[in-house]
């Protein structure tokens, strides 16, 4: 089923706050196997509202409206809801309770103009909001049904799940259940990747299954969105092909659904009661920021290191200054000497040469890394390029990915595509 | 002059990319003296482009369409602007000898889809795009005036800068020209600075200067946009504005225009031949990161150490193991203590303590800064709330800011926004 997504509010049409909304409205449709087809921003503005709303319930059985659901007088959406749908605003009197027991509850009282809030389209649908202030409602608007969503993101991230979803999904005759398996992986490109899973869908015995893909560098998102009559059902819809891309993209495969990368080092830490320490030069902390902020990582992540100079970092792991620069035999050296500083059982060094001249796409660097554990040890080299925050970035990929392959005895030094050798 | 925004593409449409051009493009508009007042998003669908096409005519003397410019069979704009214009499509000469040419330079030779970039609608007036193979190209549809520009962001930001924009103005009859200043500050929320700033507008001799924000915790971006017959009249005009807010918000300033808190700090250290050590707990590496990777950092940023737990970090810095917690004497220590076994002139030790408990929007955490540098130590002392990312963004903005505080030699302990007493 067509469903349009139209955004309302000042902020977002002169772009002072950057709309991730329909970005997240959208994928969510598409997740569900409902197709978002055209999008609007509107600002506070009664007539490109009551406009906005006439041409889309034209064009489609469905649309999500955001935003616009506040106490203060820019907040229209209720009022040109009920103008659109020739009723009256009526007070909801349960919302107005929930409200003024959501200010009793943190020993405040309710502002007068929130009671604006509890005023609907007579008629409207209730939509629940746990989480604050603006409920969102349903009503019908030439024929189309309307959906009012929070424009704060938590709020309206919750309310179009929970609530809009499986409305949408009733409408569309749509039924059973939607459910979405996610794979990070690091290393391959969205191309590959879309050529190595080549024919996985057909491998649901009866269909239902969508395969899609998100590149957020250097990591790719791989999606499985199936439907099913039941939850039983998409389970064993999806089972066949979730085997199958993780049997393909195999070791590539950094963590799974809600899971991350430095969440699956941590917790292969963690099972054999083993502690970290990391020396990093041009990653410059970005490799400790993804480990040791994380909550019961005090005793995990023993100790970071960071220094731009090589000297300077082998004198904070205990080593004397050396003449030779960056090379496989100096990042082992490393690597042994901080893992005997910091009583740490791993350490890992993550040194960056990065080649001559001003930043540029064309600007390569060479990436090496250092795990010691106590056995033999574990040098992985590799040239990336695409400028010094490109490098940045994909160094500590690189970095965490060795650290994860050599804790759960995968091999370290599988080609990535960002790689040349 | 009221402008529309049409951005085109099934991966905007479906969610799979974040829309940013939509926010760059507004933002521009309104610091030109434009108006941005409606945004639609399209897919790659012949139908859909043409009704939205003739729509956005309909309502706007101009409209800025972003996307479908590329080589292959779903980029659908130049098809789609001659239809509506109601011409045919003609080969721009010049323009594919560009692109033949942009081809020769990097030793390949030019795919044949390619050529289809250099179809323009007959009569159109040509945009150039000096880094990259889809060109612009302004037509008029039903009135209105359609200025088409690329989807790759870096390519899309020159064009609407050097190309849409003044064509623009001319077309609103604005003459001459705009500037936009902008402040960064650390420490003031974006409705104190609106008081702090009441009036400033008006010391605009003769007008013609905005005021506007832009929050991104923790900082807010204050931005004055003056409109001058000429860059002499535009700089006389904004002189008393700037001069009056640099007073007003004073020792918050961290930056102005392209400059940054951390290249501030950089810039102060290099300006009297110092170098720098840092010691972090919760906030992990993310102090470093700011100042280590920016280039000639080498020699200025000695070395960063970071724990979670005060006795690793002790040890990083060569101090024995304590009893006592953090504190504003064990931060003094640590900072003094870092500073001899670094080498480096100046330390900075940032020892952070969460409250207890899960994290939520309600958790607060202690931030403890200290600076040696051979001179009297200085320690400031924060509380701040909002959970443990926000806390941890909070206090890695504050200690580098305490650092550019006490390097421009101000002081460091005025109150912030952020935290409570």
């Amino acid at each position: 089923m067509r469903v349009e997504i139209l955004c309302t509010g000042d902020e977002i049409l002169t772009g002072k706050t950057i709309n991730t909304n329909y970005g997240y409205i959208a994928q969510r449709l598409v997740e569900a196997g409902l197709e978002p087809c055209w999008g609007s921003t509107v600002g506070d503005d009664r007539e490109a509202l009551l406009a906005a709303f006439r041409q889309a319930a034209a064009r489609a059985p469905a649309v999500i409206v955001n935003g616009g659901l506040g106490p203060t007088v820019d907040d229209l959406s209720q009022e040109i809801a009920a103008r659109a749908a020739g009723v009256d605003l009526v007070l909801h009197e349960p919302w107005l309770q929930r409200m003024e027991e959501f200010y009793r509850r943190r020993n405040r009282v309710m502002p007068p103009n929130n009671r604006k809030q509890a005023l609907l389209p007579e008629g409207a649908e209730f939509l629940d909001n746990p989480i604050g202030t603006a409920c969102g409602f349903a009503v019908t608007i030439e024929g189309a049904r309307f959906f009012f969503t929070p424009g704060v993101p938590r709020e309206m991230r919750r309310m179009i799940d929970e609530q809009v979803i499986p409305r949408l999904l009733k409408q569309g005759g749509v039924t059973g259940v939607t459910r979405v398996k996610r794979f990070h992986s690091f290393g391959i490109g969205e191309s590959r990747a879309d050529q190595m899973l080549d024919g996985v869908e057909a491998l649901a015995a009866d269909g239902g299954v969508k395969l899609g893909f998100q590149a957020h560098y250097p990591q790719l998102e791989t999606k499985l969105a199936v439907r099913g009559s039941d939850a039983a059902d998409a389970a064993s819809r999806l089972a066949p092909v979730e085997a199958e891309v993780r049997r393909r993209l195999g070791n590539f495969i950094v963590a799974e659904d809600e899971l991350t990368l430095e969440g699956v080092v941590l917790a292969a830490l963690r099972a054999r009661n083993a502690s970290l320490a990391v020396a990093e030069t041009f990653t410059a902390g970005g490799i400790a920021a993804r480990l040791a902020p994380a909550q019961g990582a005090e005793a995990l992540f023993r100790r970071g290191i960071v220094a731009r100079d090589l000297d300077q970092l082998r004198a904070g792991a205990g080593l004397a200054a050396a003449t030779d620069g960056p090379s496989p035999a100096a990042t082992e050296a490393l690597a042994a000497a901080l893992r005997q500083t910091s009583g740490a059982s791993h350490a890992l060094a993550v040194l960056v040469a990065l080649d001559e001249g001003a930043d540029r796409l064309e600007l390569g660097g060479t990436i090496l890394v250092g795990i010691a554990d106590g056995g033999p040890p574990v040098v992985r080299q590799a040239r990336l390029f695409g400028g010094r925050d490109w490098i940045r970035l994909g160094a500590t990929e690189l970095a965490l990915d060795c650290l994860r392959r050599h804790l759960l005895g995968l091999p370290v030094d599988e080609q990535i595509d960002f790689e040349r050798r």
